[in-house]
């Protein structure tokens, strides 16, 4: 498919909307790609990476013409943003995102004049890196990586079928489901562990020997913990869009953590051996199959 | 220094006594490696690989005379062994060890016949890698990884100077601490952080969804989870081993983790954004301080 995406306005360029911009472009299926966001800086250093053609720091210059309107900003800035987007797009254009909450922008867009819009089309690609920023956009980042449509009834089934084609250029694997679902996963998979990871951080460093706490910290801490290095404001705002259901997931997760701490403190070996063998014949079995040999060593 | 260990008897040949075996082989420290274990596989598989230079079934045979006794077994087996194996060591012999947990094995060796042995080095290798057992031995796994030795007053100082000469053969940095303080350390970085890991992947298992679940985790959840997939019973026995201290970190994470869930259930941005702010300033400053500009991107 040549050029299935058009001209491509990309608000908040970060590194996904920039890793879009860039994945697109690598395989000439974008005319013309504007970013536009509040401060030049980052602006200005995609287009000197050659991620954007040229950039904007008004709103309704950005989306003038353009055929997809992509709103990479934080979850909360999005939503904030949501309605004037949706106002200032051409008849025809297709509105969509990338935020790790969809449930927000659902009810911000179901309180439209006139509903949800048909040409908006909820999106979350399911990717991240090391790095944030444009200057760590990356034209596969999305490569084998699965992203997650939410349409709607009212979704035009046009608007959602360039959605999926400007994502399946990237090399994604596309998958639809509803709001709550998605909501529901995330807040188990990926909203939870960096609550977790971030609040057990605090927490060591707190202590009055935090200093000599991380620095006998090994490889097993620095994977557990690597999430609690993520962007603190993007995660906020996560945090606060999907609040109800990442309250569920902590107080069943402190229900479940009581259960252990009992085991532990009672001494008793077998309700421990046995919440252990099951999580590592979950984890083995479901997210790392290819690995049933692969058992981490004492630390 | 030529030969530094002589004669070495490694009890229980896994992934650490393994790896010991063959650092020291290596770097031609060890005149003989006898290894000891209650199942021929394991020690058949290192004397294959050139791990070790012969094995036997029979504990005395084993140590006897052996310069360097190394007991390798998961934490309670050490316990359970460090008895019998003081009692049939020769005169000058050493005995150290290399389990996750000092206090049981420090409290064993204090009930022996004449108190604490001088000739008893309790020591703890900081290294682990993906795999576990023989098979995965690493001659360079110790390689600018931290050895802690938590030797007590009584302990000769002969014998501390050769398991600290031992250890940084094998190119690791050897450190002393005492007893109670590598168990409080560890509790927090090691213990506690598999405890986590270990609860949020079973709970997620129990879930009427979890195929869904686990099919939509990304890469952050795969490092969050990684130490789920340790050997569980190492693990059970760390857990039962080290259950005050660890108790004590379960109590002190749920306390803070309450914290957090109170100020998202009251949609309370700035308690959020400031325990993730810290939480990031502490990993990024004391766990990977060349990592100043690595935030995650958004999942």
């Amino acid at each position: 498919m040549s050029q299935p995406v058009g001209k491509l306005a990309i608000l908040g360029l970060g590194l996904i909307g920039g890793s879009l911009a860039a994945a697109l472009r690598a395989r000439g299926a974008v005319s013309d790609v504007v970013g536009w966001g509040r401060r030049e800086t980052s602006l200005r250093k995609g287009l000197d990476a050659g991620v954007i053609d040229r950039f904007t720091l008004q709103l309704a210059d950005a989306v003038d013409g353009a055929d997809m309107v992509v709103i990479a900003t934080p979850t909360l800035v999005a939503e904030a943003l949501l309605g004037d987007v949706l106002g200032l797009v051409e008849p025809g254009a297709v509105v969509t995102d990338v935020a790790s909450v969809k449930g927000n922008l659902a009810r911000a867009a179901a309180g439209q004049p006139g509903g949800t819009p048909a040409n908006l089309v909820l999106a979350h690609p399911i990717a991240g890196s090391e790095m944030s920023g444009v200057e760590a956009a990356d034209p596969d980042l999305f490569v084998a990586h699965r992203v997650i449509l939410t349409p709607e009834s009212s979704t035009d089934p046009r608007a959602l079928a360039q959605v999926r084609a400007m994502w399946e250029v990237t090399g994604a694997e596309v998958v639809e489901m509803g709001v709550d679902e998605h909501d529901r996963i995330l807040a188990a998979t990926s909203h939870l562990p960096h609550m977790l990871a971030y609040t057990l951080v605090d927490l060591l460093a707190q202590s009055d020997r935090c200093d000599e706490i991380f620095r006998f910290a090994a490889g097993g801490f620095r994977d557990f913990t690597r999430i609690a290095s993520s962007d603190a404001v993007m995660w906020r705002d996560i945090a606060l869009a999907n609040s109800t259901l990442i309250t569920a997931m902590l107080d069943a997760f402190g229900s479940h953590l009581a259960g252990l701490r009992t085991a532990v403190a009672a001494g008793d070996g077998d309700a421990i051996l046995a919440l252990f063998e099951r999580a590592r014949r979950a984890r083995e079995g479901f997210v790392e199959p290819g690995r049933s040999n692969g058992k981490r060593g004492e630390e």
